[in-house]
């Protein structure tokens, strides 16, 4: 079950895969007044499907906006959008889900591959958390009380064990995905720096790993169901608290290393 | 003094700072028939009268050889320059030293300067490893001794402690450039997959970070001379074993945290 009492919560890639079921597990356990501003890229195309039946089945709870981490505009005209819909009460949990996985080892891994990688796992949340800073910031003074939580004021980046340096070496065999587990590493880069630069406004910021989950990104071998996974994903972002703050942590609550 | 006894070597960015020292040292003490590939975006420019010089002054060690790590030709076409006149017995020792510094914290940092530090500090040392690698693999089989060294075959990538997701946050303010942290932290997971995929050829594959050193990069208030940075460098190289396999040393040899 959902512990997660934040208001407002934004989501990327919410149409399908950990996104989607974050959005469900959110809506069918909502508390009262909490809204879920679910985004995509495509909110009226086939791939979103799912996500706007959801929407309909709980439309207090849900809000579908247009939001590709790949396009600047897209990503500042959803923050203008969302902006208007929070008024005073700012975003109280910013969660970057979206990512894409491209493969390849030294040998074979395409510039083109990390480009795009990097654009979307990494260049993508810089600048969502650009639009949405001033809106989490809201919402950590007007909350009122002292310290971190997810339910005042955070922002939870969804990356990987595969982006960890001491872990990857020996699961490089298994999973020959170079592009995405340098981005991922940037990506976490991105997130202690974050972390750093927004801890004076009492935002916690930190770095979550989901396992390894049957969905389109982790294939049919993986280990999870997604409705596991993100009962441990939001079990652990309702609990967390400074202690977590620029961390590095999976879906079981447990302290991953870099 | 060097101990670097690798015949040879290639180092990108050789033109100025930290690349110019490490010729200019190679030189100074070169062994017999050891050769320096000096690699740099403009051979003929006003940037690389220093390396001309030195060049000139050492006829039978220093080769200057065109790459330009944002071009992709130009890594592949240098590849085809140096196999040619390394013949039967390969590269020992690639230095991929080359790399820009961009500025900014989460509030400022520019999508141009994430993919511009993405393309040369990470992109850039992939191409340069896919066209480098017949040629280290050459060396690592002509060398006939068991074991990893620099001096059989090794890929050396500069990085820098910026890169850490350990140290950087408590650096941050002192050094608010994202754009370089981000990017070399990728560099590292690059490095890492790297060791792990070329372990089976023993070529050594590790992680330098050179000290905070004065340089154009590096700036005045630094600390240390490139003079003591590339000595520091060039000992710790010269003494690499599997064990510093896929590791993250300083130029003292101390081992640092991801
Ligand atoms: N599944 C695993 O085993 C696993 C393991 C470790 C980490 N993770 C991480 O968990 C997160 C979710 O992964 P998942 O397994 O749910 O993947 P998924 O099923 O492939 O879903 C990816 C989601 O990201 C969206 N997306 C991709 N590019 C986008 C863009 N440019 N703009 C906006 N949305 C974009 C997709 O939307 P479209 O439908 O428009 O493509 C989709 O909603 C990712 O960050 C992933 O790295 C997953
Ligand atoms: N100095 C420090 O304090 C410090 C600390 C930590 C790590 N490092 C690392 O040490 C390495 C060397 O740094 P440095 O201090 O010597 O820097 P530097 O003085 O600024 O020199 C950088 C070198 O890289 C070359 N370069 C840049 N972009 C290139 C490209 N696209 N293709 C080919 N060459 C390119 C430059 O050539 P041009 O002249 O053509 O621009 C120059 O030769 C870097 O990897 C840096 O990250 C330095």
């Amino acid at each position: 079950m959902a512990e997660v009492k934040a208001s407002n919560i934004l989501i990327t890639g919410a149409n399908r895969g950990l996104g989607l079921e974050m959005v469900k597990q959110l809506s069918e356990n909502s508390c009262p007044n909490q809204h879920v501003f679910a985004t995509c890229r495509d909110p009226e195309g086939p791939r979103s499907e799912a996500l706007r039946e959801l929407a309909k089945k709980y439309p207090s709870v849900i809000t579908i906006i247009r939001l590709d981490a790949d396009d600047p505009c897209s990503i500042k005209e959803s923050a203008k959008k969302v902006g208007a819909l929070l008024g005073a009460n700012g975003l109280n949990l910013l969660v970057n889900n979206a990512a894409i996985l491209a493969r390849g080892i030294i040998k074979t891994s395409q510039a083109e591959d990390m480009k795009n990688s990097f654009n979307t796992n990494v260049i993508g949340p810089l600048l969502i958390i650009q639009e949405y800073l001033p809106y989490l910031q809201t919402a950590a003074k007007a909350s009122g009380t002292p310290g971190m939580s997810s339910n005042k004021a955070a922002i939870i980046n969804i990356s990987t064990l595969g982006g960890s340096m001491t872990k990857m070496p020996a699961m490089f065999s298994q999973f020959p995905v170079l592009p995405y587990c340098v981005s991922k590493a940037g990506f976490n880069m991105l997130t202690v720096l974050a972390a750093e630069e927004v801890k004076g406004d009492e935002i916690l910021c930190m770095v979550l790993h989901p396992g390894w989950v049957k969905t389109d990104l982790g294939g049919k071998n993986a280990t999870l169901e997604p409705k596991e996974s993100v009962e441990g994903m939001l079990r652990v972002i309702g609990g967390l608290t400074e202690k977590e703050h620029g961390g590095f942590l999976d879906y079981t609550g447990a302290t991953l290393p870099w």
